[in-house]
């Protein structure tokens, strides 16, 4: 094989050279979706992607001591900017195109974050669509939907993000689903010696056995630990995901794992769904609150598919029991009887997870 | 088959009578140790198996105003009592006859139980045994121990539960393991239409496929339900326990799951352990604090075999992902890439769970 060399160009401006490779290691994120739309230039809005737009932001807010925020996106980092502006007392909008925000939970389970969202204070306007920004002197002054003029002078951009994957593509690297990296269970890419990992490569989905594209730190760590222990000559994989994911607005906690409904319906997989209302502690023990949980399950099988949380302290980590049995192949029978821990500051006698894998039983 | 029944007599004095049946539920739970020691039935002392007696030691906390309490046994009973009596700012000792309390724990992990309840100002006597009470005008005065007289004007007996089967011995219901009831998987006993579940009957342990007897009410329920649906006509199944449990001290949680060091040991097991520290939220989350994760597995095929938890909130409810990957045999190399949920406010990138488990997986 011929001598194989990549470009390397400073950040800060020097000469470029060429270094030689015997592996490669492809580790170039994601960028954030920046809307194409008129006024998008403008100061006062802000991605949030790198550790320096989060400093950003926070000095925005220090110095310039912003009024109205205006968020656009109600995905997680959505979620926990209007947290972070409303415990600084900003007035916060938040703007989603979807009918509910958290557009990988259901809408009846959105519906639920939502709720909590105005329960802070957050002004939310849904189904509307970002058309613009108004700007005056360089500096943004209102947030312009399809429907409205939102005043701000803070503009946080919460848009989703796409993997990073123009120096890869140029290369010659094929790319698979939404533009990520295609690579192998050993995090290899079609390129023999060329590896990727973190957020520019595609994953497996283990419930759809589809491939997936996920942009997650927990996810990202997985992928690089195995990419080293193969470049370094050992050998590890990393079989795939179940989409797990979890989230925070003030008191209340959101989490999903596996497939939603839209998904599944996409695969033409027949469902039952089970949604229950429990507490997070015995009902008399102090600081038990509510916790919602959903259960996804293929008709007939019973196969686990998929689960969301919505709830208060104590609610969201249950969601790694879904994930632990989607990994595992459970059905809802298998977990009925799942000997999860119980004692009144932990849970009532039936785990909330319990007693939705109980319902489902019934369903599928 | 002749008409079968059972004998009735009120617990308030009244006329016994034979009562006929086609199935028969035998529900007779547990019973605490009581000590067969000098002074044992003097007043002051507690044992602590009914709502009743819980009542009874609230009243005499409320009414006598004790001042020194001893708590005899350091179980899931006797920690959450010392922290009851902490909490009432009584005098607390505990006296437990193991090198640790808890334990059901391994010895290591049992000793950062023990560090929390002296954290908390309990005085532990470890390596004692109870051998009689020092009684004056019929009340406790000092449990005395084989090291030392302790002054006490309140006792706890923490000592455990022993199945409750006098009864059905005499009916001539074969028993098992520790005179638990023995029953097939959906709750019937040796005697075709004699069922029985909760706290006096055997079960069956799905990591060292032994009988096993476990007195916890979330156990006992599901089996209430199995036996009630096979009573009723239907068919269900409870095909067994991973040995799951947890408690508090103050802010101290504890959790253990499968079997520990000694159970493998006993089977003949060549296991490995791996035993980390992390953190319960990313380390620059505000209210992260410790956790330990203790994992056992089997030598040469990785098969998780247990674990235990002790940590600050929210450390306890994830040995619901140790029992859930029990119930389906996983292994720690199953478990590197499981993918639990991550967010800053939940759980470190790398959740401690995976931490234990990696470390294990380099043992195995």
């Amino acid at each position: 094989m011929a001598q194989r060399r990549v470009q390397v160009q400073p950040v800060e401006n020097g000469r470029t050279w060429w270094e030689p490779f015997d592996q490669l290691l492809v580790a170039t994120g994601a960028i954030p979706f920046l809307p194409d739309v008129p006024g998008a230039g403008a100061a006062g809005i802000y991605g949030l992607s790198t550790l320096q737009s989060g400093i950003e932001v926070r000095r925005a807010v220090d110095q310039e001591q912003p009024r109205q925020a205006v968020i656009v996106g109600g995905g997680y980092i959505g979620l926990e900017m209007a947290e972070a502006l409303r415990l600084r007392d900003l007035d916060v909008s938040l703007v989603e195109m979807m009918p509910q925000v958290m557009s990988t939970l259901d809408v009846d389970m959105g519906a639920l974050v939502s709720q909590a969202l105005r329960g802070v204070g957050v002004h939310l306007y849904l189904e509307e669509r970002l058309e613009g920004f108004e700007v005056a002197d360089g500096r943004v002054r209102a947030v312009v939907t399809d429907k409205q003029s939102l005043p701000a002078d803070l503009v946080i951009l919460g848009l989703g993000v796409r993997p990073n994957t123009a120096l890869a593509a140029d290369a010659g690297i094929p790319l698979g689903q939404r533009g990520a990296i295609r690579v192998d269970d050993r995090m290899q890419t079609d390129i023999e010696g060329v590896w990727a990992a973190g957020d520019c490569v595609e994953s497996f989905h283990l419930v759809s056995r589809r491939p997936f594209y996920v942009a997650l730190g927990s996810v990202a760590n997985k992928q690089g630990r195995v990419a080293g222990i193969n470049i370094g000559g050992g050998h590890a994989t990393f079989p795939g995901v179940v989409g797990t994911a979890v989230s925070k607005i003030c008191t209340v906690e959101v989490a999903r794992t596996g497939l939603q409904e839209k998904e599944i319906e996409q695969l033409g997989v027949e469902h039952v769904s089970a949604r229950i209302e429990s507490q997070t502690r015995a009902h008399y023990y102090p600081g038990a609150g509510r916790i919602t949980v959903k259960i996804l399950a293929e008709k007939g099988s019973g196969r686990l598919l998929g689960g969301q949380i919505v709830g208060v302290e104590g609610a969201a980590k249950r969601i790694d029991v879904l994930a632990t049995a989607l990994h595992a192949g459970l059905t809802v029978d298998d977990m009925l009887n799942l000997d999860l821990s119980y004692a009144p500051p932990y849970s009532p006698v039936w785990d909330p997870v319990l007693i939705a894998a109980r319902q489902a039983v019934k369903l599928v």
